[in-house]
């Protein structure tokens, strides 16, 4: 096989998805894992296997592919626009599977309940990461505007995407908890239903609050670079890499084969670099081209040679994932099986 | 059709082609368009219809694309390393089309020559992007090494990659000429062929030195806000935009439906953010999710309604193509056709 290709190991893939359905299970909690990480109903079926009560997705795109592999409990947590043809697509979707929607405006929930009779709604929530929702004390009105719209509301989400940065792990959890706390208390003073309370990323599954009733984590079934520099999961933990060739050398530096195209280029300015190198854990990578991953190796340390093979860990595993055309199934070192990212480039 | 989805408008598209088209012939220069900005064999068509000499690529899969497109002169701009899986596609190119590859180092060229016997190559040399590329003083060694291997030795080319930043594209052509002629006077000296000297990108092409013989600009053939915020393209000539709709709004923040998942994640240091809006150039794209981009207004600017459609300019757009399985053709705002981005993740 030429390289770059992305290789999951599925023994780690599956002690990832066995210790958070183990922790959601042990905190009394819901599991509905974002699928937009892995995009693949494979691994959508291990983790409904393990006790996931439904998939989060990010598109109705993601969902008509997840619920045409059979998932009969989707949650698209974005503020869904109902253009004709999306609202149509939607009413399409619910004749297959029981599906659930973001809002985050009286306008949209009003555009919403008129296109799409009698859909699930959860009332989208800021707390604090600053893209869509509403603050929590709007919460009740757009509830109100779903309700009278036709809607059924079933409760409040928020993504705590402020999470993402060192030690921001707590004041993310505690903020989330304050806001899904307040907004659900503006439904229930409205008479309406809040008994969803959605939450939950990667780097704050494990501190959850007690006022969350569900999490959505995505990245935990795989890892990343980002999340072992924020100290949320650990090397041995990440069961996703890139396996990409030596190049080019020069001095301390050496060049592989693999860069944005393939890795993605995101890279938060607390990142150490555009990935990591598990077997040169003092290298960095410096910069990412297309089809280059510039790495730098301290002085005194010894640079591979030319057509070495090396795993690369991505600093962020879903644009890696979007960026396949399958996942290549390893097991003890050996190839075992190949999952096609069938929702790969799903963004409508 | 539901958005986000990658449109082109395809008379500022050929206005694009047949500008660099006649820039090259003006200046007695070679012009071989690089295919990974598009990766598209219709746009490859247009191209070498109006004078291209051949095509530039980043990967022997892309080659390979092409080359089953009817493109029968290809230069892999890439220190190929030839392991036997990808030599033996290499082997398998050449029948099919003329190919010429990159090398940088004596060890790959001893490699090359002895798995792809015959084949043409240009040494790369590094031009002060510091990536791959040898020193120009160096380049003469690898092309004996070459040439002793049983390479066809045509010359150097480099990467001038360092011309991405403001106001850095004449001291980046300098740097270009200077080493390319250097590196040429070696090969020479041994008596060597150095008949092309290949160089250039989008931002450079216009300055291009006379040394070089041959330019390879990829990203002239869209344009995008990298390129209109280094002052290298107009809006007027920016071919390729998003289209995303107003999803949520708050305050003077609004979120499109175009995240990183659409637009690439590519934002250089220098970049006023995520991406641009023509129809709003005070807007800036603050932050970019997978599936949101958070744009922001300034004070007293009114902020578009829900449901609006608005067309982005992603920063990077060879990133933008290579997440888009097609490319939606306009004329004068009507759909005219679709075009398949067929080389979409070819990254081996």
């Amino acid at each position: 096989m030429s390289t770059p290709f992305v290789t999951v190991d599925v023994t780690v893939l599956d002690a990832n998805l066995r210790a958070m359905a183990d922790h959601a299970t042990a905190r009394g909690l819901a599991l509905r894992p974002h699928a937009k990480t892995h995009k693949s109903p494979e691994i959508a079926r291990r983790q409904l296997a393990l006790g996931a009560v439904g998939l989060t997705v990010a598109t109705v795109s993601e969902a008509e592919i997840f619920a045409a592999g059979g998932v009969t409990d989707l949650f698209i947590a974005y503020p869904i626009w109902p253009s004709p043809e999306r609202a149509a697509r939607l009413r399409a979707l619910t004749e297959q599977a029981g599906v659930r929607v973001g809002v985050d405006s009286a306008e949209s929930a009003e555009a919403l309940g008129r296109a799409v009779p009698g859909l699930e709604v959860l009332v989208e929530v800021d707390s604090g990461h600053h893209r869509s929702g509403v603050l929590p004390a709007q919460a009740g009105a757009v509830a109100v505007a779903a309700d009278k719209a036709g809607s059924l509301v079933r409760g409040v989400f928020t993504f705590p995407g402020h999470s993402y940065g060192p030690d921001r792990q707590r004041p993310a959890v505690d903020a989330e908890s304050a806001a899904l706390s307040e907004a659900a208390a503006t439904l229930t003073a409205r008479g309406l239903d809040a008994s969803v309370r959605s939450g939950g990323s990667t780097p704050t599954a494990a501190l959850s609050g007690d006022t969350l009733t569900e999490i959505r984590p995505g990245v935990y079934v795989f890892g990343d670079a980002q999340q072992v520099e924020l100290g949320t999961c650990g090397w041995e933990q990440v069961a996703l890499t890139v396996t990409a060739t030596v190049v080019s050398r020069s001095g301390q530096r050496f060049i592989l084969d693999a860069g944005s195209k393939v890795l993605g280029a995101d890279q938060q300015a607390w990142a150490t670099g555009g990935g990591r190198l598990p077997a040169y854990p003092d290298a960095r990578i410096t910069a990412l081209s297309e089809h280059h991953a510039t790495v730098v190796l301290p002085a005194g340390h010894v640079v591979p040679k030319l057509g070495v093979r090396l795993a690369v860990v991505p600093n962020h595993v879903c644009a890696t994932v979007n960026l396949a055309d399958e996942l290549i199934v390893v097991d003890g070192g050996e190839v075992v099986d190949r999952w096609p990212v069938t929702a790969r480039g799903a963004n409508t």
